[in-house]
């Protein structure tokens, strides 16, 4: 066995990009002088997992070992670690890795790496001066364990229920930036497009931040839901006298929505100066009036996860605030099948994987 | 001749959306005590002048005397006026009055009033109420004399060319609003796309403040315009690879183009966190891929003119840095030739019609 390898570790892989995910074992190295090995004990699934194991965004890295929602316990560290002690409840997000040196690196901003951040899984670690290593793919959390730079790892504060945490490392950082990067506050009217895995954390979170929140679903079927989240007033947008009857109600607007739809039509919901941003990404560009933005300064953004400085200001935020997201623990055998239901939009609101589902009598 | 009128006033105006500009004359009124009644020396014929005598954005009301560059002196005042004096050199813009009470009225973006702001033309004077009163259409600058309140009047800053000024009344404020509120200050890398009347403004007060300013131009065509106006750097699109070439280079780009084209071409020359500004609306709306803003946080936002105060604090950044429009000074009998000529982009950079030409011997 060479010096830096362990014994090899249980995963769920995708052999292919029609494969369904099957058992697999992967290699994960003793951790380096400023680096932590992570037992798992939870995973998120999100939508992009099923993306990315498919190839639907192209250049997928098979086998791929999906998973970057990640929590877990510290079960040895390098010897130059000081930021994490084994034993400490810890995180891991959508990257493990970047150049360290761009700008965007140096503000904090590591998912803006100007030569690409190391993505959790379907992606590569990085060498010695921190370029890509082709030779060696990342692989994410569906596993029992991952070796990851300290400076990459998120503190999960105590008290915090483990498994609700781990989606907060994805669609918790994903709501949470926007929200405070475009300046949301107490008072503001704050719409939610879509209440799926992203749309019912940005509930939870505008709420704790004091917006008063509206949430807007094609539908009447999550009125309740939304209610229960935390949202203050609901509206099913099928009706499209919606449109007219909020015309200039909202602060600002966070669309989590990836399928087609109208942007214009939410956009005229915007104030003056409002802003809408978007964090799904539909198949085809969609066609926005240039004047529904110039008659009102309105502004259209994006917003992609967050740094790691903000992911960790995140998850205190959330401590601090008793948010957590809402989920359906799993076997990792059941994987598929959860896919599938995500699917179909049938997950209120993410499935979470107990990863003592892949140890065995472990 | 009732107590109020005054002998009428020369005037042109459109009789129906498929007439050319003809002779007419209007009544306007004496000044009531917060107006002032001024002296019509230059207006300048801006794009939309066209659209709105055509009846291209609907509800148009004819007969129409366009106009809403206006540059004259103070002829008279009203007994409580405060602001100006007879003779001074004063300014009227897009927009003769709003409705005085909404937020955004009293936050002084009087063009974004709530119940609609009364157009220098093609619009409503408003009543005792400052409600509009529909029997009372506004007439604009290509006449010799308007009656304006005085809180909607500019001063223009001494020393400043008249006619020059006139049209930094829309293009000037068009273009230094956005560059003020988006927050573009010294050495942020700006680019203006389209250089016309709104260009050519755009490139002027970005340079001023301080930007280095890059023109993005269809052809070569305008490459020594661009330095002659104070622009840094030019390059023209239609060769495609200065998207590949100057990707991620701006931090603020003025996109001044009414003609559909594609902005998601022009978004990934954004920097992260940079801003496109629209000014110009195509017929159509435009495809917008969510992805181009999602990966470097980036923002489409729309701008429309300024507030009077804004417009005010242009007007004397203007002087302060000398910064004029350049203009082709024509006679009012040539404005149907002229707006023949805009239609074809033969103008650098605005007509600016001499009401000299409209007073006879006057």
């Amino acid at each position: 066995m060479p010096v830096n390898a362990m014994p090899r570790t249980p995963a769920y892989a995708a052999l292919d990009a029609s494969s369904p995910l099957a058992p697999f074992s992967i290699e994960r190295r003793e951790p380096g002088p400023r680096e932590v090995l992570i037992d798992i004990l939870y995973c998120g699934v999100c939508h992009s997992d099923i993306h990315q194991v498919r190839d639907e965004w192209g250049g997928a890295i098979f086998p791929m070992v999906p998973g970057h929602e990640i929590v877990g316990r510290v079960a040895a560290v390098g010897a130059d670690v000081v930021r994490h002690r084994v034993g400490d409840a810890v995180g891991v997000g959508c990257f493990v890795d970047s150049c360290r040196r761009c700008a965007p690196c140096e503000a904090g901003d590591e998912h803006f790496c100007e030569a690409g951040m190391s993505g959790t899984y379907n992606s590569y670690e990085r060498d010695a001066d921190h370029r890509f290593d082709k030779s060696r793919p990342t692989y994410g959390g569906y596993s029992t364990a991952i070796t990851v730079d300290e400076a990459y790892v998120l503190r999960i504060p105590d008290g915090m229920p483990l498994d609700r945490a781990a989606p907060l490392l994805c669609a918790g950082i994903t709501t949470y930036s926007p929200l405070r990067h475009f300046g949301v506050k107490a008072g503001d009217e704050v719409a939610v497009v879509g209440l799926g895995g992203l749309g019912h954390m940005a509930v939870k979170l505008a709420a704790a931040m004091g917006a008063r929140v509206t949430v807007l679903s094609s539908t009447e079927a999550k009125r309740g839901d939304a209610a229960g989240l935390g949202a203050h007033d609901f509206a099913a947008t099928g009706d499209r006298k919606v449109f007219k009857e909020r015309a200039r109600q909202f602060d600002f607007i966070i669309d989590t929505v990836s399928a087609e739809h109208d942007y214009n039509a939410y956009l005229g919901l915007l104030k003056i100066d409002g802003t809408m941003v978007l964090l799904g990404i539909p198949d085809v560009p969609v066609p926005v009036a240039a004047g529904v933005l110039i008659m009102k300064r309105r502004r259209l953004a994006g917003s992609l996860i967050g740094g790691i400085r903000e992911t960790q200001e995140m998850l205190d935020f959330c401590a601090a605030h008793d948010v957590a997201a809402d989920i359906e623990l799993i076997d990792i055998a059941d994987v598929n099948t959860a896919y599938e239901r995500m699917l179909k939009g049938d997950v209120r609101y993410r499935f979470v994987i107990d990863l003592a589902s892949l140890r065995g009598g472990g």
